[in-house]
């Protein structure tokens, strides 16, 4: 049976992804500083090894094979999600490929050398270089897919997801942030001024933070026996799903940032260890997007974790912790603060979006050659002026240079933010339609409920869905940007 | 060119190795609980992968052809050993391979089970299995190599040795041995009626003792930017040469058990971290065999490490990590102990190479099928009688029973620990002939002299030499027993 030489294909392709996953999740916590240049080598060797059985000639044979055969829904289910994935795969030249990774990663190094110089001028050819191939490389998935230039790129990340579905939820949600951010921060104002923040810091020794997190993940849900937490420079979540790892990092001056980057985090490794254990090895036992799976983060780190329900349950077990009796109103000013910045990864959820509008904006007019390059710190200052109110005219290294994304070729990746930031309110929403209590039962450290309907709603349905379909299928509607607002004029509104 | 095919192919198989070898040492010192099955299975699918690319059939023609091909006197040498590598690979019918695997699997978990119930009658027919397929495995390598059966197994482990160049060696030092046990016991008898052995004991946190580890690691020469100390349950030595990976384990009460575990692991990490980096993906730039590599932890731990002038550097440095002053005389009772016991992995190494002998003697007369499996307890007693003065008749769980290796089918390993000890002596002789001030050198905390002269005469060799080879280039002599009986005496003797 042919299905069988794909199941086949399937384990050993994962088996390869379970050791490119864990060398990752070593190389950023275990790796001997001396052990880069080897395990560089090595990476770059299985990811060939991957790539040349991933596309060896005779699956689309053993697919168009299986296809026909008598197989359960699930399988079929199984096949069609792996024919996508195939497709993404083989839809690019290798010559392409190999013309696209030297320019990426060429760009790439450039602009960690150029951005720390404020040097657009340097910088601008060589993204020239990428956002060239980005088009091709668009044309080319459009063509292999059916679809638009710029839904073709969204597809690698988000399946389903398009342009015309989003393009009226995030203009919505623009109009309505671009008069709701200077509420929020006169909301802010006020609320200081009748009772200064307190400052929470103190000297909160590394083993006490990572005791905290752990009782934190442990009571949201993170399962330890199939996974762990660690320290790295970058905080991420990777590892595989029977053994997610999870890393932070301490200042011991603070615990906020640390505590809320290991929840964000724990949301991501729900998702993982909450996949269909049967089906692991298939792409249809995989996380459906990075949408979805930026939904589940959210949901952890601010729906719950920057709820005051959630805080006042969570405020003695830091004083177990940390020793600290701070009260309700010590603590909101912190986990609710709001400010307009130029950089979108120190943004907070109410500015965030405007961040990442103004990206998905520019890239599909740079994708449709609507826009150069050239004249991208220009667009980038209109936007931020009009969206934001603040200039990035004179320091593009805070403008079109702050992000990894662009150089390293990742274009149609910036909506998912945002996006999985609407899912999340979405999900909220229909959680506290059906349990009404659920404030309740987080005040109290219960999030059994919360967990089960994200797992039957969400994590057990891996790929089975596109992107759209899982959001309407879970929360009973599509897309939409209705829940996102009554959750920020619920949380900062005057 | 067939060579660079061959050099492309070595540097996929090492790449499949570099993973397989951090995913080992990551089970063992990360992994968590529940991640077991799923990593045992991404390790089972990487191995037969590389087994695939390792016994690919065009690898034949291409070896043919590049011997013929004009080549410099390292890609010559390069190509003899992979050769011998690729022989052992293939010489084996995949279906013979997959019935053995099975048979081993089956004996090992049965033996874990078994032999802590003492049971060794229902242990005996899987070990019978397991022989059976062991005298056929020897028949076929033979074959290919043009061996006896025995040294043709051993040939797996140490390419070179004969069991007709060893057992000389080994019947002169089992001689030895039977003799000056009781006398060494006698000494110690003395020298603790005139001075008795005070307790090392006290509570040593966990934290100091890592860092008196990595203090005494890095002293002796460990690189500690290619290479870590961590926790596991066995400590062991693994990793890739760029990134070694060294584990311990602690016991709050007593520091030595970890500390001499620590410099053994050192040893071996010595070699890999030396090894010629530009053969690292040839099986020419990886260590010669486990007896070279068991001098090197041997070198270490017992020829540097219970060393009376390494103690008199060494004991100011336990005092500044762990606080105890304690005397030369106070030390050294407790790391040159003596006694006469069952166990080979508990054995001092006066004790130990009876014990291997004994091993050596009753495995080859099992491969010729001179000896069965069900005469074995017998067998084993007598050996052990005559050699220890202990009777294991009662106990074969402390008996045949004792060891992983012949469940496993690992025949012919064993006497590695003995060559192991004794060329770690032949080095130490030749050392300090050529270096008459090496204690002075060691009581200052000096090893490089040590170690530049183990890394030019083994480590920078790689697998360029066989066993015998490079123990003869090293130092000057075949394998012998003399230096090391020297060693014994002038650390033991009266």
């Amino acid at each position: 049976m042919s299905f069988e030489k794909l199941d086949a294909l399937c384990r050993r392709l994962n088996a390869l992804e379970h050791a490119t996953s864990i060398l990752h999740a070593d190389e950023a916590t275990n790796m001997a500083v001396g052990g880069g240049e080897a395990r560089a080598e090595a990476m770059s060797v299985l990811a060939g090894m991957y790539h040349r059985q991933a596309t060896a000639p005779e699956i689309g044979d053993w697919l168009a094979a299986a296809e026909n055969e008598d197989l359960s829904e699930d399988q079929q289910t199984a096949l069609r999600e792996f024919r996508r994935v195939w497709t993404g795969l083989t839809c690019l030249p290798p010559e392409f490929v190999e013309r696209q990774t030297a320019t990426r990663m060429r760009c790439e190094q450039l602009w960690r050398d150029l951005r720390a110089k404020n040097d657009w001028a340097g910088f601008q050819p060589a993204l020239e270089g990428v956002v060239e191939l980005a088009r091709e490389e668009a044309a080319l998935r459009a063509d292999a897919f059916g679809l638009a230039p710029y839904d073709a790129l969204m597809e690698q990340y988000d399946p389903g997801n398009r342009a015309a579905d989003i393009t009226p939820v995030f203009a919505e949600l623009k109009v309505f942030l671009v008069d709701f951010v200077p509420k929020a921060l006169d909301t802010q104002e006020k609320r200081l001024a009748a009772r200064p923040k307190k400052p929470l810091s103190g000297n909160y020794p590394v083993e006490r933070q990572r005791e905290l997190g752990l009782a934190m993940m442990a009571a949201v849900g993170f399962d330890l026996t199939h996974g762990s937490l660690s320290v790295s420079h970058h905080p991420f979540c990777g590892g595989v799903p029977t053994d997610v790892r999870i890393t932070t990092r301490y200042r011991t001056s603070e615990f906020l940032s640390s505590l809320m980057g290991t929840l964000h985090e724990t949301g991501h490794a729900l998702y993982e260890q909450g996949l269909p254990r049967e089906w692991a090895h298939w792409p249809l036992g995989k996380a459906r997007g990075m949408a979805m799976h930026e939904s589940q983060s959210l949901f952890v780190e601010k729906q719950i974790g920057r709820n005051p329900a959630f805080w006042r349950w969570a405020l003695p077990v830091v004083e177990r912790h940390l020793g600290e009796d701070w009260s309700i109103e010590d603590i909101l000013p912190h986990v609710h603060h709001v400010e307009r910045g130029l950089i979108r990864v120190d943004a907070d959820e109410v500015t965030y979006p405007l961040h990442v509008i103004l990206r998905y904006e520019l890239e599909q007019d740079l994708i449709a050659g609507r826009l150069e390059v050239r004249d991208l710190p220009e667009a980038w200052n209109a936007k931020m002026t009009e969206y934001l109110g603040l200039s990035t005219i004179d320091d593009p290294a805070n403008g079109p240079m702050q992000d990894v994304h662009w150089p390293s070729g990742a274009i149609g990746y910036f909506p998912s933010y945002t996006l999985g930031a609407l899912i999340a309110a979405q999900q909220w929403a229909v959680i506290a339609r059906d349990m009404p209590d659920i404030d309740a039962q987080m005040e109290q450290g219960h999030f059994d409920a919360l967990n089960d309907w994200r797992r039957e709603h969400i994590w057990s349905q891996g790929s089975r869905w596109s992107t759209p379909e899982l959001i309407e299928r879970a929360t009973g509607e599509p897309l939409n940007a209705v829940h996102f607002r009554n959750h920020l004029e619920a949380r900062y509104g005057g």
